[in-house]
C-alpha cells in the first residue's frame, strides 16, 4: 500500500480524492498495489464530507510521516507550493503536480532535486489537462529530432476565439459571456494575453531542449486585438484564428512566441475548437503528430495527475530521467524570426498596392469586406522588417501572422 | 555501446536503418548510449550501400552473438518471424516489432516469455504507424477505465473514403487509382474487407483489457458496398464515412467491431483525411483523448520502431510489464450490440413510412438525393433486431451505422 498526500482541495484536489475513490481498483491494478489517500492539506475544514478525518493544516504532519511517499501538489501558485515541493522532494518524497507556475519558474531545480534524492517530480497535468503530452515527449517520441511543438494550450482563449468565428460577435461580448458562463476569470489578463500559454509552452521547450526554457523569455500576444473584422476576411481567405503557441528549431536556434495565428482550414489545430486542446509535435522522421483533448476540467486534470502517481508508485526508488537540465537555453531573438502577415488597414487596395508592393515585396489582396479598408497577405519576411514597414505605414488596424 | 540487428530490409527495415543513422546523436543521448547496428538479415546482397557488410543471410548468427542485446523485426508475416523472435526472447533479447500479424496471433505468449526471461518485447510501430498509442495505452492513461477506443487504423480505406467524398466518386474507380498511386495493393483485401484494422483494432483491445482479444473474435465489414450516393445522402446529413475500429466496455461485456460508420461532422475522427490515422481513446475520467498522425510510411513507422529500441536500451535486465495476459477475453455477441443505422433503399418514402415506424420504431427520413430510392435512419437498435427487420424488407440498397 502506497501513502499519498494531496496539498490543496481545490477544483482539481476535489478532482485527484474522486479519482483516487472510483478508480480505486484499476489503480491499484496498475500501479501494482493500492493507493491509499492519508492526507489532505487545506486551510479549511471540510464537515460531513468523505476526507474530512483526513484534512490537516500543517504541512510539516505531512513531511514527517514517513509512511507518506507520494505527494500531490495542487495549490496553484508559486508560494508555498515551491517551499512544499523542495522540502518534499529533499525527504525522497515523490511529488506530482499540476501547477504551471511551479514547473515554469522551478521545473529544472525541483528535478535536480528528485534525481540528486532519487525520487520522482513528475508533471503531466501542468500543460494541456488531461491530454498526455509530457509523458509521449520523454517517453515515446524518443527516436527523432523534435523540430516544433504547437499547441493550443488554453481553452479559454480558444473559446472566445470559437465563438467569435461562429456567431460574428466582437471580442468584448464573447469575453463577458465566457465570464459569465465561468469559462474566464473576471481579471482574464492570464489567459487572454497569452501567459498562461506562454508557461506552458515554456515548459514543452525546456522539455524537448533539454534545457531551461524561461517563460520571460517567451514572446507572447494576445487575442484581445482580434476583431469581427479579422474572422470576415479570415473567412474569404481559408483560415481560422487560434492562439497558438509555438516552439520551433530553426538552422540557427530555437524560438518560442505564443501569438494569434491564422490557419488554413485542414492544418490539424484548426479543427481543435471551443475549451479543447491540442498539441503537435514535428519530428524530422516522424513529421506530424497531434495529441488532442480536455486541456483543463476538474477530472480529466485530475486523471492527469493521478496518472503520474502511478508512475511515482511504479517508479519508486528509481528516477526517472527527462533530461531537463538546469542550464539555460538562449533562444532566437524575435527580429530574426520569419513569419507571413495578414495586414488589415485603412484606405483603398489599388492606390495602396505600389507602395505595399515596394515595403513587403509582393503582397496578395484580399477579397473585401469592409468599406473604406482592404487586408493583404505578405510572402515570408523577418519580424524586424516587417515592424519597421509597417511602422511607415499609416492607417494599419490589424496583423496576424498567418499559416496558410 | 548497444548492438542492434535488424530482422527484414524492406521499406520498414531500411527506414530503421535510415532512422538509427541520421538521429544517431539524439539516440544517444536519449537511450544513454550509442546504438549501433550490428546486422541486417535478409535474403538479398546489398552491395555498394553502407549495410553491405552488415548483411547476413543466417539468423544463427545474430541469435549466437552474445554482443546483440536488441532485435528488430521488420519482415512482416507469421513465419518465419515468430520462430525468429521466440528464440531472441528466450535467448534473453529484446524484440521490437512493426509486424501487427505476429503480434495479433502471438503478442501474449512472446510478453509472457519476454517476462520470463526478464527482457521486452515492444510492438509500438504495430499499429498507426508513427503514432504513439501503444505506449501511452501502457504508460500514459493508467489512472482511468478506458470505455472506449475507436480508431482510424488504415491509411488506404481512408484515402479511398476521402477521395470518394471529395470528387463524388465511385469505390472502383478511387480503388483503381489507389492501387496506380501505390497507395492500395494489387490485392486490397486486408486493407478493404477491414482485416488489417481488425488486427489492429484487436491489438489495442488486448493492451486495454488486459488480456487476449482475439482477431477471429473481431467483427469486420468492409467498405466495398460504400457508394457514391451513400456520400451524397452522407452530406445531406452532416455527416462523413469512415472506416472506424472500434473496441468498447459496456455494462455487459467488450464488443470490438470494424465497420464504416456515419461520423458527424466535429467528431474528432471525422476530420482525419486521407492516409492520416488517429486513435481516440475514451477514460472515464479523461472523457476523449485523441492521437493524430501518419499511419504508414517508412520513417515515421521506423521512428516507431526506433523509439521501441530507445526503451528497450532504458529497460535493459527490466520487464516493462504492460499487463497483456494470456487467458482468453471474451466479447458480447455483435447481435447483442446496439447502434444506429442509416439505410438506403429503393421506393418512395411516403408509401414505406408506416412500415418502417413499425419495424423499427421512429425513423428519420432524408433529403431525397437520388430518384427512385430514399434513405432514412434508425434510432438505436440492437444489431440482431436491425438485421431482423432489414430481413422482412425488401429493396435495402445499404446501411451503414450512424453516429450523430
Amino acid at each position: 500500500m502506497v501513502n499519498v498526500a494531496v496539498l490543496g482541495y481545490g477544483t482539481v484536489g476535489s478532482g485527484v480524492v474522486e479519482v483516487l475513490s472510483r478508480n480505486a481498483s484499476v489503480l491499484c491494478r496498475n500501479a501494482g498495489e493500492e493507493i491509499n489517500l492519508k492526507y489532505v492539506l487545506d486551510l479549511k475544514e471540510f464537515p460531513g464530507t468523505p476526507i474530512e478525518k483526513k484534512v490537516v493544516h500543517d504541512f510539516n504532519i505531512i513531511l514527517n510521516d514517513s509512511e507518506v511517499s507520494v505527494i500531490v501538489e495542487v495549490m496553484g501558485g508559486v508560494n508555498p507550493a515551491y517551499s512544499f515541493v523542495k522540502s518534499a522532494l529533499l525527504q525522497g518524497k515523490s511529488v506530482c503536480t499540476s501547477n504551471k507556475e511551479l514547473v515554469a519558474k522551478h521545473g529544472a531545480e525541483l528535478l535536480g532535486i528528485a534525481k540528486e534524492r532519487n525520487t520522482n517530480f513528475f508533471f503531466e497535468a501542468s500543460v494541456a489537462g488531461g491530454i498526455p503530452i509530457i509523458r509521449p515527449l520523454e517517453q515515446c517520441i524518443t527516436a527523432d529530432e523534435v523540430l516544433e511543438v504547437s499547441g493550443i494550450l488554453n481553452g479559454t482563449t480558444n473559446f472566445i476565439l470559437t465563438k467569435m468565428e461562429k456567431e460574428g460577435a466582437s471580442y468584448s461580448d464573447v469575453l463577458a459571456q465566457a465570464q459569465s458562463l465561468g469559462y474566464a476569470e473576471r481579471n482574464p489578463e492570464a489567459d487572454v494575453e497569452g501567459f498562461d500559454a506562454g508557461r506552458k509552452i515554456a515548459i514543452l521547450s525546456s522539455i524537448v531542449s533539454g534545457q531551461q526554457v524561461n517563460f520571460e523569455d517567451v514572446y507572447t500576444e494576445g487575442i484581445t486585438a482580434v476583431t469581427a473584422e479579422d474572422f470576415a476576411y479570415a473567412a474569404k481567405l481559408g483560415v481560422t484564428i487560434k492562439l497558438v503557441a509555438k516552439s520551433c528549431v530553426t538552422d540557427t536556434g530555437m524560438y518560442v512566441m505564443v501569438t494569434p495565428r491564422m490557419l488554413r482550414y485542414g492544418k490539424p489545430l484548426a479543427s481543435v475548437h471551443d475549451v479543447v486542446n491540442a498539441v503537435c509535435v514535428k519530428g524530422n522522421m516522424l513529421g506530424d503528430v497531434m495529441f488532442y483533448g480536455a486541456g483543463a476540467g476538474k477530472l480529466p486534470t485530475a486523471s492527469a495527475v493521478v496518472s503520474d502517481i502511478v508512475d511515482a508508485v511504479r517508479n519508486r526508488g528509481h528516477h526517472v530521467n527527462n533530461g531537463w537540465a538546469q542550464d539555460k537555453r538562449d533562444l532566437i531573438p524575435i527580429d530574426e524570426v520569419e513569419n507571413c502577415f495578414y495586414v488589415r488597414m485603412e484606405g483603398d487596395a489599388s492606390e495602396k498596392l505600389p507602395v505595399l508592393e515596394e515595403l513587403f515585396g509582393g503582397v496578395t489582396l484580399c477579397d473585401n469586406v469592409c468599406e473604406g479598408e482592404f487586408a493583404f497577405v505578405t510572402g515570408a519576411i523577418k519580424e524586424a522588417e516587417f515592424a519597421k514597414a509597417a511602422n511607415s505605414l499609416k492607417g494599419i488596424k490589424n496583423r496576424i501572422r498567418i499559416e496558410l
